[in-house]
C-alpha cells in the first residue's frame, strides 16, 4: 500500500486532498495481478479474455488488453457499447441475450465489433435467428454450458445442446461455441479442491464441444472461467480462451478462497473516523454500504471479514478489527474476537482504509477510482462506465 | 402499478422501449406517499424535514418540498451542493461532520444556504470551531442525542452533551439544537411497539433539549425521526422537526414493519426472463445485485423476502416467488415455501417488476429513474445525483 512516511509528497498531498469516502487503486498491485494471470493462461496455451465488469474503466482497458483485437468480457451491452467506442473489437457479451437487447448488438457489429452473445434456451435461439433474418444481420451466439450446477447453462450432455447449436448454425444467426463458468468454485477453500474445480470446468466443456463436434456442428470457441479455477488450472488442452474479473483487483473473498494474499488486493476504500462510542467498543467511519457495498461475501467462508477489514494508510492491516455493521453512509467498526479497540490510536479525524470482500460490488458503488501509482509516481482518476 | 391492457398506449411504449434493467418509479405512489407523511407531521405542530438521501434527484425535490426554504436532510456534501445550486438553501448534512469536509460546508454557506453540521464528540466541536475562528465564518451545528443505544450520539444526561454544546455555544461556531434517529424502530413489528419507539425517541431528544436549556443554553431545533417512528408519533409537543428517508419510495422492509402497504410501494426494478432451469425450478433474470442491490433488510424479520418480491407487469404479486440470489448481471427467482413456478406462465422474454428490500439501496444502483404518471399519462427521467 502506499502511504507512509516515505511517501512522495506530492502523491501523499493529492491522496490528502481527496474527500473521503473513495476508492483507491493500488497501480502496480492491480498491474502484477493482471499480468500474472495472463502469463499464467498464455503459458498454459490458451487466450486471456478479461472480464470487464469489475473495472469498467476506459482507462484501464490497455492494462487489461494487449492489443485492440484482444479478447474481452462484458456484463452490459454499455459495456460493449463503451469499449467498440474506443476501437476494442472482440467482446463477449457474457448474460443471457433477451430480445430488446438485439438492436444494440446488431449496431456495434454493423459498426465493425465481432460481438457474440450468450445463451441456454432454444427461445433465445429461436429469436435472434428470427432477428438475424429479419434483419440480414449475422449475430454470432454461444451456447453456456453447465459444468457444476451452479446457475444457469445447459449440461453436456442434455440433447438440447444439440437442438439449439443446430438451430443457430443451420439458420441466419452463427454457432461460434461454448462457455462455461465455475461458479461453484467460490465454495473452494483449499488447493485440492480448487484444482479439481478447474478439472471438472474443463472436462465438461470440452464434452460439450465435443458433443458439438461429434454432431457436426463447428465448435470454434472453448471458453471457461472464474476468478478461483483460473487461478487453478494445469492442462488447457482443448480450451480456447479463459475468462476472469475480479482478479486485477481481488479483495477478501478470493483472499479466502486462497487464490491470492491480503497484500494483493488493489482496491480500498478510503475512510475518515467520524465518532467513537467507547462503551460498545465502536469506530465510526464515513464509509457505509453506498461506499462499501453490501456485499457479505465472506459470511459462508471460513473466515467472516464483515463488511471489510481494516487497515491504516501505511497498508498495515489492523488484525481483528472488521467492519461489522453498515448504513447508508455509516460504517462501524469494531474489535472482532480479541482485543478492544485502543481508541488512542484511531482518533476522531484519522483515516481508514476498507478492504473490500468482494471488489466487483465495492468498485461499483463508485464513479470514479483514485489511482495511484508510488513507483511512477502518478495519480489518475479514472471513470466508471455505469449503467446497462 | 402501471401496466395493463388499459394502459396509456404512449406510456406503454415508452415503458417497451426501455432496455431492462431499470427502476421504475409510479409517481402517483410517490405523491401520495410524500403527501402521507407531511400532512401527519404538520398536523402534529412539527415541520417535516425529508432525507434526500434516498431520491437524491433535482427533478423530484419540489415534490418533497413546498418551498426553496423548506427544511431538507441530506447525506452527503454532494447532495447539499446540488440543492444549494438550485437554491434550496434550509439543509441538514446528518452524518458525522469530518474536519476536511468543512471547506465545502464553508462554500455552501458563503453562498447563502443554511447549512447545518452533525456531531457527537469533543473532538468534532473542537475542529468546527477552530476552523470557525480560523475562517472567520459561522458554521452551525446540531448535536447528535442517542435514544435508543443503536449507532451514534451522546445520552441526553451525559454530561458530554453539555460540554460539547458549551463548546459551540460559547465559541466562532454556533450551536442549533439536538438531533436523534431512532434506528430501533426498524426491529418493530407490531404498532404498540412502534408507537413505544417514537415515544422513547421524542421523550429523549426532549430531555437532551430540556438539559440543554437547563443548563442556559438555548437549544432551537429538535430534530426526530426514521420511517417507521416518523409514521407513529402521536404528539409532537416540544419536536420542531421530524426526517425520514425511504417514505417516498416505500419497501418490503417498510411494509415488514408495517407502516406502509406491499401496494404502497412505488420503487421497483424491470426486468426480463432471459432464462429457465426447470430441473431446479429457477428463472433467471437480467437484474443482478447491480439493479437490484445485494441488501438484505428483510432477512430479520418474520417474512424474509430474499432479495425482492415478484410482480407482473400489470402489478399483480406473484405470491410465494421470490429473488432468491443473485450475482452481478443476473437474478435467480424460484417458489418459496409452496407451488413450483408454472414455467408456462413466466417465458423468456417476459418482463417482471421486483419490489426491492430496501428502496435506498437500490435507487442507489441507478442513475436514473425512469417516472411513470399514469394519471396525468406522463413520463419522465430523474437523474440520481451521485457520489460524495
Amino acid at each position: 500500500m502506499l502511504y507512509s512516511e516515505n511517501s512522495n509528497p506530492q502523491l501523499l498531498n493529492q491522496y490528502q486532498s481527496l474527500d473521503t469516502p473513495f476508492l483507491l487503486v493500488d497501480k502496480q498491485l492491480m498491474l502484477k495481478n493482471l499480468a500474472r494471470l495472463r502469463s499464467k493462461t498464455e503459458a498454459l496455451g490458451a487466450e486471456l479474455r478479461p472480464h470487464f465488469k469489475t473495472i469498467r474503466a476506459l482507462e484501464a482497458v490497455h492494462h487489461l488488453l494487449p492489443q485492440r483485437t484482444s479478447a474481452i468480457t462484458v456484463s452490459t451491452v454499455k459495456e460493449a457499447e463503451a469499449l467498440a467506442g474506443e476501437g476494442y473489437t472482440n467482446i463477449v457479451y457474457a448474460v443471457g441475450i433477451s430480445e430488446g437487447k438485439l438492436p444494440r448488438i446488431e449496431q456495434l457489429i454493423v459498426k465493425g465489433a465481432e460481438v457474440r452473445v450468450l445463451l441456454d434456451t432454444l427461445e433465445q435461439a429461436e429469436f435472434v435467428s428470427r432477428y438475424c433474418e429479419q434483419h440480414n444481420c449475422a449475430i454470432a451466439a454461444l451456447i453456456e454450458v453447465d459444468c457444476d450446477g451452479h446457475r444457469g447453462g445447459i449440461h453436456p450432455d442434455d440433447p438440447k445442446l444439440i437442438e439449439i447449436a443446430s438451430l443457430l448454425h443451420h439458420g441466419a444467426a452463427s454457432f461460434h461455441g461454448v462457455l462455461a463458468h465455475a461458479g461453484e468454485s467460490y465454495l473452494c477453500f483449499d488447493q485440492e479442491s480448487l484444482a479439481e474445480a478447474a478439472r471438472n470446468e474443463v472436462k465438461m466443456t470440452l464434452k460439450a464441444a465435443n458433443n458439438l463436434r461429434a454432431a457436426a456442428i463447428p465448435c470454434d470457441i472453448v471458453s471457461i472461467g472464474s476468478t478461483p479455477t483460473a487461478h487453478s488450472y494445469q492442462d488447457l488442452t482443448g480450451i480456447t480462451e479463459v475468462r476472469a474479473g475480479v482478479y486485477g483487483f481481488f479483495d477478501l473473498v478470493m483472499a479466502g478462497i486462497g487464490v491470492c494474499q491480503l497484500d494483493d488486493i488493489a482496491a480500498s476504500v478510503v475512510t475518515t473516523v467520524i465518532g467513537h462510542n467507547k462503551e460498545k467498543g465502536w469506530l465510526f467511519i464515513d464509509a457505509g454500504w453506498m461506499a462499501l457495498s453490501a456485499d457479505r461475501g465472506t459470511a459462508g467462508q471460513p473466515k467472516d471479514c464483515g463488511y471489510g477489514l481494516v487497515a491504516k494508510t501505511n497498508g498495515q492491516l489492523v488484525e481483528a478489527m472488521q467492519v461489522i455493521g453498515v448504513n447508508q453512509e455509516h460504517g462501524i467498526i469494531a474489535a472482532v474476537g480479541c482485543d478492544a479497540i485502543s481508541f488512542d490510536d484511531f482518533p476522531v479525524g484519522c483515516r481508514l482504509h476498507i478492504l473490500p470482500n468482494h471488489a466487483c460490488a465495492t468498485a461499483s458503488m463508485h464513479q470514479h477510482y483514485h489511482v495511484f501509482d508510488t513507483q511512477e509516481t502518478t495519480y489518475e482518476n479514472w471513470n466508471r462506465i455505469q449503467g446497462w
